[in-house]
């Protein structure tokens, strides 16, 4: 793992969050994306060599949704930057931690991800992305 | 704000989360320190310019104690590099964001730090931390 690639925030709307977020990191929304696959919207900010991702839920049956009405609006996920996805999620298997899936998925920011589960890692949902090959 | 300092994860007991988040991080365990002030004993991780601080109680009635009774184990709060912590709560303030103390304190890794009310955040507690200016 080389750096905390980012932290996923969930909130009940891009739109009402978004102005909130930038005057609390003091620093502008640079992207805005949907990734289907999720079914979220998300938004970016960047804070150094790490990036603050909101995260809203596209249908009221996501798990973004879903998490928000457990727990309320907050802190989600960490995400860290790897560079080998399949030799990572090998190596958190053999150590123990339960993978989401067996295979990377497509993430947002063109990268391929794959979720650890929380209760296999202390109660932290841990994304591994990488940067996705050039074609 | 300059960077992302440090993400704050709350756990039952470092000595069994020691073991799993340096398996889960690659890396190992470079300090451990106990804050008085906050009632708890932390354990830190180096991941990139941001660091992982593990936090546990070190009593029954601390804030992390009660932030586990009710939510489980996992991602407690978010810390962001300042330079001028004064200047950057004046600011903060300004903007709408309740503090959690009108002064700094003391924190842990030798910082000044002050908290920002997460029911102002959406549901993220979030800290403003500087070095402490040398005596």
């Amino acid at each position: 793992m080389e750096k905390l690639e980012h932290i996923g925030i969930a909130v009940w709307s891009l739109a009402e969050a978004i102005p909130r977020y930038e005057q609390l990191l003091g620093t502008n929304c640079y992207k805005t994306e949907e990734v289907d696959s999720e079914k979220v919207r998300t938004a970016f900010f960047r804070q150094g060599e790490t990036k603050i991702e909101l995260l809203e839920s596209t249908t009221p049956d996501g798990v973004i949704a879903q998490f928000i009405e457990k727990r309320g609006e907050g802190l989600h996920h960490i995400a860290f930057a790897v560079t080998d996805i399949r030799a990572e999620m090998e190596k958190k298997r053999a150590a123990g931690f339960q993978l989401l899936s067996s295979e990377p998925k497509t993430g947002a920011d063109n990268k391929l991800v794959c979720f650890i589960h929380p209760m296999s890692a202390g109660g932290v949902l841990v994304e591994l992305c990488a940067d996705r090959p050039a074609d």
